[in-house]
């Protein structure tokens, strides 16, 4: 069987992640010099998509490495209703693999109008996008072959972590960062080391038609990216959530058999999140554990595991490897086409 | 029959509103002439649940009538990572109808000890948040009964919009959008007169167990509300998008029948919206819509209509009403009780 474009561009991923980390380092900490010397107060970060996902991980990451809070755009103000916010002392980020999406760029556009830094993280550095914001990151994917967003978005979300690392002001801690940074693409081929078990694993979900994907904290953003994943190319109505916001209403849905993924990152919300999912499983919830926690793979009907001892704020990179291969072996379970995902294009132009 | 819990609540409505707008109007512009001293440059908004649904209309109204970005909080930086972003130049504003999720309160308290203005929205006057935060509005929606929330959802966008337009500097502007507000009870009241119509056309979706819930822009918010009812009270799979973020990617899950409801609002994004609803009809979507505009109801199956010509920002207000409505009716078809939702309770304690 020939491979699938989706199968290419996932497991060309260590290999992207490590160009990213070799080509874009020197201009990533000549933005952020740039963005340090204008004093940021917080982060206004445009995205669609994947790449709104990758925002989320942008939220945490910027929030506890570097103090900044992100507020997720709202383009519709800048492209409908004309009335876009005040952005003074507002770092503007947009990602956008394609850097074509109108509403982002106009995002950026009206940050660069009003005398704030700009940044654009883009697959395409000749993209609208990449001529609009005042400096531009280069997320070196190369091309993406599939629709579904695979190497775009964990190198957009590489990206990210490498702006930050280079946005630390302590040269010892962000010389340690930057070395952990350099162990993510070896902890991805890890987990690609044993994609057939994942693929063969979601076999058992062949007539699933809904589930929901939760996580907490950095991971906010992997289950948001996993839910994506599975809706795109499996047509799964897949809802993500932290389980917080779970608890807070939609915990009601579940009923027997109902199938939970969880992504359980080893750190401060582990054991919370473990007690979480005893509960969901006495409620009678299917579990679907992503982990490299003994406890919470033990809980699963279906254990998906990851590397030990990663850092929490690199998991996300590394646990959304394990969503895109059980989308992957969902896809070839339903017998759908991963290269045909219906009725989607590579580039979406929304206003 | 006696009326459920749930049907007080929803029927209370126009008179909590009005309560509202009667008793703290003169403590809201105090507060919103103390915040003004401050000078903030942008907004930390914390909550959960219908909470946080409200937090998303307080995005696009604070962004479009006051120019201030709102940047929803990442509680676990606080509760659990230990690593609270710099709040210099933020008002925090947290909301909540109980004032007891400890995970919601620490965003306050943190935004109290760096030295921000901060503003606790809840139903409960003596809640640890009304203790935390140093202005506290009280959404005198009076004792919700029901577990889902309703009263206290419309009453906590009507505080905000109240908040906004006290912080609005010109005097004539401000008053003309006080009676705007003043108007919307009674906007209320016309779309409870025709509640039974609603009811009865939910029967048609007695045996839905999956659909989504679009708009965008001022409604973003409606659509995540009118989801949550839906999965809280009736277990039926509901996400929420707005129309942009919908087709970038999760389109692909539209199949013959498959249940759009959609939120189309008479202002900038009407006429996009209506071709984006041609878009997924010609998909095969079953069309639930609530507007006010011949066009938008010509193209449902199920047409709900709201009162013509309201301002765009006081549409959330109204139009969740049909989306309550609509609940309602669903919940008496699929035979539940809408006053014990599976495993809920009024009070969640998320850390």
């Amino acid at each position: 069987m020939p491979q699938s474009n989706l199968e290419i561009d996932i497991y060309e991923q260590p290999e992207a992640l490590r160009r990213l980390l070799t080509d874009e380092r020197a201009n990533i900490e000549k933005i952020a010099a740039a963005i340090h010397e204008r004093d940021p107060k917080f982060i206004t970060l445009a995205a669609r998509g994947s790449s709104d996902n990758a925002g989320r991980y942008a939220k945490y990451l910027f929030g506890a490495a570097n103090g900044l809070i992100v507020a997720l755009a709202t383009p519709s103000l800048y492209t409908h209703y004309d009335q876009p916010p005040r952005m003074d002392g507002t770092l503007a980020i947009a990602i956008s693999q394609s850097g074509q999406s109108p509403d982002i760029v106009s995002v950026i556009k009206e940050g660069r109008r009003q005398g704030g830094p700009t940044v654009g993280i883009t697959n395409d550095t000749r993209s609208p996008l990449a001529q609009e914001a005042e400096h531009v990151i280069d997320m070196c994917a190369l091309r993406e072959r599939s629709i579904g967003a695979t190497k775009t978005y964990t190198t957009s979300l590489m990206s990210i972590a490498m702006l930050s690392t280079a946005l630390i002001q302590n040269k010892a801690q962000a010389d340690e960062r930057w070395r952990m940074l350099e162990q993510v693409p070896e902890l991805v081929t890890q987990v690609l080391a044993n994609a057939e078990a994942t693929i063969k694993a979601a076999e058992r979900y062949r007539y699933m038609r809904v589930c929901v994907v939760v996580s907490r904290g950095y991971n906010y953003a992997t289950v948001f990216e996993n839910a994506l994943k599975l809706k795109e190319l499996t047509y799964t109505l897949a809802d993500p959530y932290s389980y917080p916001d779970f608890q807070h209403g939609p915990i009601a849905v579940i009923e027997d058999g109902f199938p939970v993924i969880a992504h359980v990152p080893q750190g401060p919300i582990m054991h919370e999140m473990i007690a979480f999912l005893r509960d969901v499983r006495e409620r009678g919830a299917e579990l679907i554990v992503i982990s490299a926690e003994p406890e919470a793979l033990a809980m699963a009907q279906t254990p998906l595991p990851v590397p030990a001892d990663m850092p929490e704020w690199l998991s996300p990179i590394v646990n959304i490897i394990q969503g895109q291969l059980f989308t992957l072996g969902l896809v070839r379970a339903k017998r759908f086409d991963p290269d045909k995902p219906r009725g989607l294009m590579k580039v979406t132009m929304t206003q």
